[in-house]
């Protein structure tokens, strides 16, 4: 089973208005929602790639009882969410029909309480048992400590599960300092943890912090990964057009199942490519075309070794 | 006990973000709820000045128990809303907190089936048989005939209790044909309905049309009455500063206690005028302020008969 941690759930509720206007009224043409948060979105992705997969964090009030209802329906997932006494932030995407551009609007979560915290690490603790791999995963929630992820780390290695961390500012920075095996920055999360702006040079930074290997997602140039075995870089056939919501987690879907499958760095980054093209090119947010992620996967992602030591 | 009828409830949500930047994203500062829907807003307005009040309609889903939830607090309210299969519609005000300026998106709302709104019609005509008056308050959700309040308002006056009509558009020309008591439209609605730009015409135009009292907001200019017994204008002292939410619903349960007291109309007037004002000068949107509202009322908004014949 491979366990993904998602302290900040959401329901992610997608509208589409004709034209945005701010300061204006909006008839809302169309709603879409579904069980979101990084970590689900992993999930989903690993549940469809034929994995087994476990997921936690927090869920609490209606809109965790929907994001819950949500999750009884996608057949590889099971639900260990912690129950919290506050309400599950709502995400709401603003569609533009006009232009097809995207407003995002998050809610910041609820608060967690110390001791929901303290169940929760409990909770992990005990799933880590039978996990092969954890994803530790998005934003966290007022009241978790910002340490929060750093702890985690620790208990992962401590149990010998094999630990990927993607979050960002200050919980990626202390995530850091504790030894996760791999990290999956944008180019922006890397520059702000290494102050470098390059990013092979950024990753090898990140290493000398703690990171195992750093899988950096570059936008429409792919990903770049900077791990002890190499360097490499992996980028699609051509320039995918289409939503990039969920792009990132297809990514460490696939970097996850490649890590749990032993496959060798060039094919799992060649997956993390594929599927997370397929994502972009998907009409639903966040879903991936799984033909097209097979296509190009046949068609070969360019995996290209980067010059330099190991 | 007074009858409001809200058909397209909602719940009322109001996102504060530091400032609304369209195709970007957002962290959501402050979140609140409440049960809105303009019946249910002048429901709220008539339990603060002592009356009985039910509220009907629809409610379904979980954003309909939300609703129903919330309204279970309020001191004054009986919960008489329908169940209907599908999900009461959410409405989102986002405001700007460097402009103040808000920007609405509004769900459709379910679509009803044709047997819920039979079983609606057969509740509101049981109901009737307690009012001492009704409200027919705000849009139809899809599936409830465009003629709705036109039937609504038949089997009011069938039952003999007067009833205020606050839509727009066709469901109002509809409605007006209907011959309701009062109708409350601002100046837009005023004019779509008459073609009239001109309010004191258009409101002779609407009586014309079947309304047997015009009461038209006009924004800070206060409301303009064109009514059997005379014509008013009836103006806050000064200009009020503030957030205008639901001072139109202010202003219904003004005018709907006024006629269920027997208030001489300049007394109605004036009441409903320093409710709408204190309702803008409140810090919570659609509540209003009590100390502001007896300070305008005690001053004396300024009513003032229109030249020209009854």
């Amino acid at each position: 089973m491979i366990l993904t941690v998602t302290l900040n759930t959401a329901l992610d509720i997608t509208y589409r208005v004709r034209s945005l206007r701010p300061h204006s009224s909006h008839r809302v043409t169309d709603v879409t929602e579904r069980p979101g948060g990084k970590g689900l979105n992993v999930a989903r992705v690993l549940a469809a790639l034929g994995h087994e997969v476990t997921v936690t964090g927090f869920a609490g009030g209606l809109t965790g009882r929907v994001v819950r209802e949500g999750l009884t329906g996608v057949h590889g997932v099971a639900d260990a969410l912690v129950p919290v006494a506050g309400t599950t932030r709502r995400t709401i995407a603003v569609v533009d029909q006009r232009t097809g551009d995207t407003t995002q609007l998050n809610e910041p979560g609820p608060a967690v309480a110390p001791a929901e915290w303290n169940a929760f690490q409990e909770a992990y603790a005990d799933l880590l048992a039978g996990a092969s791999a954890v994803a530790l995963c998005g934003s966290l929630p007022p009241g978790v400590p910002v340490g929060a992820y750093a702890g985690l780390v620790r208990t992962a290695r401590a149990a010998g599960v094999p630990v990927l961390l993607d979050t960002s500012g200050e919980p990626l920075r202390r995530g850091v300092a504790a030894r996760p095996d791999m990290i999956k920055p944008n180019a922006d999360e890397l520059a702000e943890l290494t102050g470098s702006h390059e990013p092979l040079r950024a990753g090898q930074a990140a290493r000398r912090r703690g990171a195992g290997s750093v899988v950096a997602s570059l936008g429409a140039e792919g990903l770049l990964a900077v791990t002890p075995e190499g360097h490499w870089r992996a980028a699609p056939p051509a320039h995918v057009r289409g939503n990039p919501t969920g792009a990132g987690d297809s990514a460490v879907a696939g970097l996850l199942s490649g890590l749990v499958e032993h496959l060798p760095w060039p094919d799992r980054l060649a997956r993390a490519v594929a599927l997370s093209a397929a994502t972009v090119l998907a009409p639903v947010a966040g879903e991936f075309d799984r033909a097209a992620y097979e296509e190009l996967l046949g068609r070969g992602v360019a995996v290209t070794a980067e010059a330099g030591a190991a």
